[in-house]
């Protein structure tokens, strides 16, 4: 089942049933109003919204309309919870070297309360204060959760993915090492996320989920041109680890989006990155700490989607947003 | 003017005002339903309810109730952004000794994004995983912000400031130098932080409002017994500052919560600490090394209210609350 939320003036949008071509809607609110209402309920609402889902994808569901006549926010336009991890490690291998640091070591997970109460929509323009912050883009997946008790196991934890989206994690180079350096997380590098318009049920993947993993391929451009085309296929941990981590001294609410940190593959050379930061990374370990490739400048455009194995269609849909200055 | 929220089985709870020697609330529903309601519509809401609160201040409301027949929760049971700052030095300073490091040292206010979807209420009990977390309690007052756009100045800051209130953010040491160290900041350390019912507006607080700082005595007892008696004077930065700070390269929604950080005073072996923390710190200072104070035990009992100078109405209420394990 493919769901997302469409623009209907208020903060949570309205949330639409997706075909599984993409090309038509139908709205959900006779069964949820939103997203967030919808993942509150969920096992009183899985099975009415599959029931529309399989009539949209039938052309028997009355209520269906193009797609390109509505405009998609973010399936969760704000969510009461985004932990990010970093679970491809070898963005963290390059990112080390080239800063001739040693690697983050934990006994667990890396991951970070990020900000949560704005998602953009996969169409908007993304604003920023100044150029020179360095701003950078981060291509990753995540899931969203069901309600998962303090302390679950690995079981429960993958047992409580409700959904999976693709998201766009926007990064101010300029302020993450000092920022890392305090100890204290993010709050200047990471200002709001992008996410894509569609959010999945771990069903539609079919074989492309394993594991509490996805296995497709990120392909992210740059103002038209390939930037990367990344496998997913080198998550370290997978969700349902990442779930229990996040859970293992708090409870978390219907709705928390876990994050898996920006795709990252061993073939970096072959199959670029998904952000400038690592590109940046591989120049300077070649060119004795020299990056040649400029962060973004306002104006310029980033797309990103997922693509499973021999499928045409984007598992997410598109993010393709425009950067701008701060008032648009 | 004092506002509070009410348990009514829903997950936002319901707003009341509260008089002001918190003897009786009276519902608002008639103006908001809910606090976050509120901020979300101050402008059109903020007379009324203050027109409520001179009636109930007077003894003319009708529907006034005694407070002690309803339950407070968090007055925001649950927040979309919960950005903690660190603007005591003095808690960094002698943290810093104990532990032969370095303060931490950035250009700006430290500040770390906090789990904001669960809020306790200030008599909940509150469960954590196990004792040999090294489960700690922190005092300290935060602002309830209205909408700020990114990039907004000290003044705009300051001028978004709609409400103060009084938190205790537990925290679970045995992590939280571990997290520190990934640069990621912290997500197993800081569980789910606990609010005292009254959110004041800073008029409330007359001469005890000063440079957007709350001037009052923070007493926090350990089951039954002082702990610390500690003045709030000490902040390095002002809420202000704080808030800045947050919305550098973000805009803040209405209703995020900006804290001060534990608060602390350098006359700290006169007036205690606010967090056993801080205490074992003195102790390993002054022992070669060696605390003495454990941290909580399930079963044990914190206890914190504010006092402005000459004042007995603690400004925020109580917070009382007994720490239990993961079943209750």
């Amino acid at each position: 089942m493919k769901l997302a939320t469409i623009h209907d003036g208020t903060a949570d949008g309205r949330l639409v049933v997706v075909a599984r071509d993409l090309a038509h809607v139908v709205p959900a609110g006779g069964i949820a109003r939103t997203l967030q209402e919808a993942l509150e309920r969920w096992d009183d609402v899985r099975r009415p919204l599959e029931a529309l889902s399989d009539g949209l994808n039938a052309g028997t569901a009355p209520d269906a309309r193009p797609s390109a006549a509505v405009r998609f926010m973010a399936p969760l336009p704000r969510a009461w919870q985004w932990l990010d991890g970093s679970a491809f490690p070898q963005h963290g291998i390059l990112m080390a070297k080239a800063f001739h640091r040693a690697p983050a070591e934990a006994e667990w997970p890396l991951m970070y309360q990020g900000l949560s109460h704005l998602f953009y929509g996969p169409t908007d323009d993304v604003p920023f204060v100044a150029e020179a912050d360095d701003v950078d883009f981060e291509g990753e997946l995540a899931v969203v959760t069901g309600p998962v008790p303090m302390g679950a196991d690995r079981t429960r934890a993958g047992a409580s993915i409700r959904l999976l989206v693709q998201i766009n994690d926007w990064s101010l180079r300029r302020y993450a090492p000092l920022e890392m350096r305090t100890g204290f997380g993010w709050i200047l590098a990471k200002p709001a996320c992008s996410v894509a318009p569609i959010a999945l049920t771990p069903d539609e993947l079919g074989a492309a989920w394993r594991d509490h993993r996805v296995l497709a391929t990120l392909h992210v451009e740059r103002n038209g041109e390939r930037f990367g085309a990344v496998p997913t296929t080198e998550m370290a941990h997978g969700f349902d680890e990442l779930i229990a981590h996040a859970a293992r001294t708090r409870p978390l609410c219907a709705g928390t989006l876990i994050g898996s940190g920006t795709v990252s593959h061993s073939r970096y050379r072959e199959v670029g990155s998904c952000c400038i930061s690592e590109r940046r990374a591989i120049e300077m370990i070649d060119h004795d700490g020299t990056a040649s490739t400029p962060y973004l400048r306002f104006g310029e455009r980033v797309r990103m989607l997922a693509l499973a194995e021999e499928a045409d269609v984007p598992l997410f849909g598109v993010l393709d947003q425009r950067v701008t200055g701060p008032s648009g």
